[in-house]
């Protein structure tokens, strides 16, 4: 893909949408790599018809490419998406096995790519952010769970299904802390937003503590909230080192809500991870970064996805 | 890379060698695809010189070479293989940060590829074995430890330092089992040809037992031994959920001393996969499968390494 894209006069853009489980973030990445229009919508609640969805998505691209020659249209959507785009299950939406690239493609006229959310971040992230000019990556990004992205010989890897770089459910303790997903011992239950409002209680937050609140105290040099970030950035560190023996990528970008923590959680999990690196005499230490690109990131990388798909 | 190739007057072969830490294993892969000539040879042991090991390299290349038009020879070693041809680190023979690959060409005036062994083993199951046709593959090796590789879109991915796949040293259980490594609950700590015998004995096997020992007694329905392989079987399912959830792979193929003892060890994985795998009702469960290249898989792959890098 082309960083820097040559004028000319007949120019054209590519639409990016990034669909959440609150709000759909929508943009055009025009041809000279500008971005140019945002807009945000509501989501419709997954108590909506899969079509009140659909109908928002396909109202936000009527009205950023109106004037403009739009290419394609590129789509991140929370949840697992096969590779012919289908929205297999998403978590938020009311999506169960939804073609949502081929109705989108009929109701707009447009090529239109789908993929998961921590899949486009990972390409904005490589393309313009933290990862950009390496070859091989590992993305995290800490939420309410763990999503990611797996990025090797300078592509993002989608697996066979499209669910490559699902961390979240990785077993880090055997019979450890229940989860939703019916396991126990998942990696989100001890490294994500909600592990660390967890850990805070643990260490003596007082009732009613969100997460900024523990990023705040712990800024300010309160112990309980300094303990709270040893324990997830060190879980972090752990899942990293994990993933840097399977994968061996020169750096992992940790993104997501609780990246905006910084130091305060990169920190902790740098030295986890140095300790639990294998072989890290004979190898050189993965860089362990904040992402770069933002809360954009996701409706960046669909555009670029977008752009990709029509300029191979 | 071609599988079938024409045949032609002017022939020519690439040469395969596996080194491991008690032998090198060589063959020839002539042009139409078929294994022409085998050698094996002693490795020299670890108190000898690096330049023992190479001298027997160079010698065995020597013999097959004869009368044939050799193209490029490929090498798989056991040990931490970077990009450029370098051993870093091999535990059974005397290489720390040996330009191999340099080494070899200048002494056999041929093209030289050199890959970690479980890398081109993984290229010959791909190629020819049990993950042909798939596109995303993880193959894991069972043997003393762990070792392994990553497939994905159809190459074998080395990772930043062509350490991909060295799975051994993911941690499974905090504050586990201690690892020679230096880390506790290690994967190959719970899952290995080591792990069985352990676990034989927990389950009350006679002093002395070996791993062959409790693959027969299993076989033959004997209570400890079954018991043993529903143990290090189950942790092979646990440690290859986690890789499924990271990588999304098609087929998970086992190969390795252990893996002979087929079913025995690979019930248990199938369950405690089917199990452990996020998200398995919206996706397809890997198929979880023996290798079929044998113990030869090392040195067919190496040469079908060497083939790649000149008829690419």
């Amino acid at each position: 893909m082309r960083r820097t894209l040559p004028g000319g006069a007949s120019a054209w853009s590519t639409i990016g949408l990034d669909v959440g489980g609150t709000k759909i973030l929508a943009g055009i990445l025009d041809q000279d790599g500008t971005l140019a229009e945002l807009r945000a919508a509501e989501t419709p609640g997954r108590q909506n018809l899969p079509r009140a969805v659909e109908d928002a998505m396909v109202r936000v691209v009527g009205e950023l490419r109106a004037g403009r020659e739009v290419r394609a249209v590129g789509v991140g959507a929370a949840g697992f998406v096969g590779r012919e785009g289908t929205v297999r299950f998403a978590p938020h939406v009311s999506w169960r096995d939804e073609p949502l690239q081929r109705r989108l493609e009929e109701r707009l006229g447009l090529p239109v790519v789908v993929d998961n959310d921590a899949n486009v971040t990972a390409l904005a992230e490589l393309e313009l952010g933290a990862a950009r000019g390496a070859r091989d990556a590992v993305c995290i990004t800490l939420g309410t769970g763990i999503g990611g992205a797996v990025v090797m010989d300078g592509d993002v890897r989608r697996g066979t299904s499209g669910l490559a770089g699902e961390f979240g459910h990785m077993q880090v303790v055997p019979q450890g802390r229940p989860c939703p997903c019916g396991q126990n011992g998942c990696w989100e239950q001890y490294c994500s937003g909600t592990a660390l409002r967890r850990a805070a209680r643990e260490h003596g937050a007082p009732a009613g503590t969100e997460g900024p609140d523990v990023t705040a105290a712990a800024g300010a040099g309160v112990d309980w909230a300094l303990r709270a970030f040893e324990d997830v950035g060190g879980w972090l560190g752990v899942g990293a080192a994990a993933l840097c023996s399977a994968l061996d990528p020169e750096v992992v970008v940790v993104g997501g809500g609780l990246s905006g923590a910084g130091e305060l959680l990169l920190d902790p999990a740098r030295a986890a991870l140095a300790e639990k690196l294998p072989g890290r005499e004979h190898r050189p230490m993965p860089r362990l970064v904040q992402a770069a690109c933002g809360p954009q990131a996701g409706m960046i990388g669909a555009a670029l996805l977008a752009r990709a798909s029509i300029d191979p």
